[in-house]
């Protein structure tokens, strides 16, 4: 069964040679769909047939947006954290261990209809591959659980023990510390790789709740070990060694990297191509954080993305196009840009090339916004104008 | 027939004496509207019987969002604007113009579908009134035309023929320039009478296209002579007279604000509950401009609103709980204040008491927000959880 998608307004391709720019703008673009797979790209006055007519009316198609960095299994509510924060009161990663209690005590199907409910309203905006981290159970039970979940939802998980130390082992010290590591890089791992891809550490050595760059480096060097990919939590609350470790460890992400130094810039471009900056800037929307230069990256060379970061803590959007909004307001972006960072470059920050693009051979992850070109998605900010494109029911 | 509204886990009434705080947050609270006006509010164990019963389920009911600023009569196109302007290039409003020309050629037809989807997708996002401007036609023909539309929408109607002096006029030099002033006060008046509310006009020496003091006072006066309630946009691209004449007018409202001194703020506050400081953030972020202190003109006692100032130039968003965010995350408010300042205050910069809370005899015109605390509105920046309620409908 082939799908023709016609009347767009634009598709933006993520393909120079298929169009403008950078992001390959194809105007009057059509493209045919069979199967899961794109077939065909090209101008709708050459479009071939298909079985079937999706017609957009001048909206826009552009690849489904690739949120690679979320942790949607938790139960809980911490908005008065939140209210608090803005009032003014400083984030330091403690109140993690509000979502891990409520995550442990809630049951698998409340975690699984959480879970569901927050996927669905990233399609309802335009996401149609998403990464989900652990890190809210900090048990090896609690941790293997919220995997196996998330798992049903994503191949993209992410083991990710070491957020913080949780609170029973930090009060027993130093040495609750150390058998947390023990833990995290031993039966935890072992129990948590089967339903993982990825392991990732909170390296943050200004959180008294987070890991220093030697506990980091036994982490992700355990993950390595038992097969996983690595990923990094890094320079998020100030200067530090996130940055530095991910790309001497060839790990496929580093993410945050609000505070840079110019030797880490320098770092990230000598690994372009495989470290990927990931830039989350509705954490510095929702804890008032300065925003990294992204423009200053991407003329260095950086292989930059950007995802939503999805937390009950210091971001609880999910909003791609949010994202990009800020992207362009904030981090001197262009919107073609924060799409691309959106799309393709967050897909090779997941060492994915069959999504993130609209191209021959590509997953038909599509997203469709309503208006005739993809500047929208930062000229209309907070409006609900993109959505993930249901091919068996187009119009809903 | 009277409806049961109840299962919310809290009801913002607006009001003090209802509930906590100065938002008036009633915990699981419940309303009973009969026809279109709330008849009860109250504790869910205390509500009477209804002739049917909408049950929320958890989520939060606050008073539908008042936009006291749109301007949603126009047709075209100005993405390519916006990107520009991210660019680099600056905002004089010169680009007024183009939206000008296109709403110009486009039939009456075409205008009506277009406010039509614009005030739908403002209710998707929960605002229940709205104010409409026009400024897009510039001649009499086209200005009444424009107003005529809008009313057909709300009775909220703002003549807005002092936009910016347009193009043809502009071109013939100091004398055109006079002769439209004329024409606005006189004839363009005259014809948009009938169909508005409102007068407004852009005061902002700051702008070649826009008016002086003395033309803006002209402009008032003649509106209130013609029976129109006076509004103002003032002090948007620089400091300027329009706060100081909105405020000795007696004007309800004046909108911008985003460049205020000590003695406009004095005057702001000398002039609570006559004249509201209407801030539109939106426009702030899409012009990447300074976002205006609305805390220090809170405890100044200065009477604020917040609304979204739906435009094509400057702000393209009409998303209320948008603005919201950006009124905590850079103005800051209190997730509390900066609901009542879109709610009640907005209702008050429109001098009407009849919309903006949920309290007996009120409208019932209501909003829900999908989450457990009104808290979310700011909490989860960018997100579709807001929509107006349709009490024929609850579920849609």
């Amino acid at each position: 069964m082939s799908v023709l998608i016609t009347g767009a307004a634009e598709v933006v391709t993520g393909d120079p040679a298929l169009g403008a720019g950078p992001a390959g703008v194809l105007e009057r673009g059509a493209v045919v769909v069979e199967g899961e797979q794109v077939v065909w790209v090209g101008p709708q006055s050459q479009a071939p047939a298909a079985d079937s007519v999706i017609d957009l009316g001048g909206a826009t198609l552009i690849p489904g947006f690739v949120d690679s960095h979320s942790h949607l299994v938790f139960a809980g509510d911490r908005s008065h954290e939140f209210t608090a924060r803005m009032a003014g009161e400083p984030y330091d990663g403690g109140g993690i261990g509000v979502s891990v209690s409520a995550t442990r005590a809630a049951s698998d199907d409340e975690l699984r209809a959480l879970v569901a409910r927050r996927i669905d309203e990233m399609r309802r905006s335009g996401t149609t591959t998403v990464e989900i981290k652990s890190g809210y159970g900090l048990s090896v039970e609690d941790e293997e659980r919220s995997l196996r979940i998330a798992r049903e939802f994503t191949e993209e998980t992410t083991f990710l023990g070491a957020h913080v130390v949780p609170p029973e082992a930090r009060e027993a010290g130093e040495s609750g510390r150390d058998a947390y590591l023990e833990l995290v890089t031993g039966p935890m791992l072992q129990a948590c790789a089967p339903y993982a891809k990825w392991i990732d550490v909170f390296c943050e050595p200004n959180s008294p709740h987070a890991f220093t760059e030697e506990d980091s480096r036994r982490v992700l060097e355990a993950g390595r070990a038992a097969g996983l990919g690595m990923r990094v939590h890094g320079n998020q609350l100030g200067h530090g060694p996130g940055v530095r470790l991910a790309v001497e460890l060839g790990a496929a992400s580093v993410d945050h990297c609000t505070y840079l130094s110019d030797s880490d810039i320098e770092a990230l471009a000598g690994a372009a191509g495989t470290t990927v900056a990931t830039l989350l800037p509705g954490v510095e929307f929702s804890t008032r954080s300065p925003y990294p230069d992204a423009r200053r990256l991407l003329e260095a060379g950086v292989s930059i993305a950007l995802a939503s970061d999805c937390n009950p803590g210091t971001c609880y959007t999910s909003s791609m196009p949010f994202v990009i909004a800020l992207a362009v307001r904030e981090m001197g972006l262009t919107v073609a840009e924060a799409l691309l960072a959106a799309t393709q470059g967050s897909a090779r920050a997941l060492r994915r090339s069959d999504v993130g693009r609209v191209a021959v051979g590509c997953r038909a992850d599509l997203a469709v916004v309503d208006a005739r070109s993809h500047e929208h998605l930062a000229y209309r900010p907070g409006m609900a104008i993109t959505r993930a494109l249901d091919l068996a029911s187009p119009v809903a």
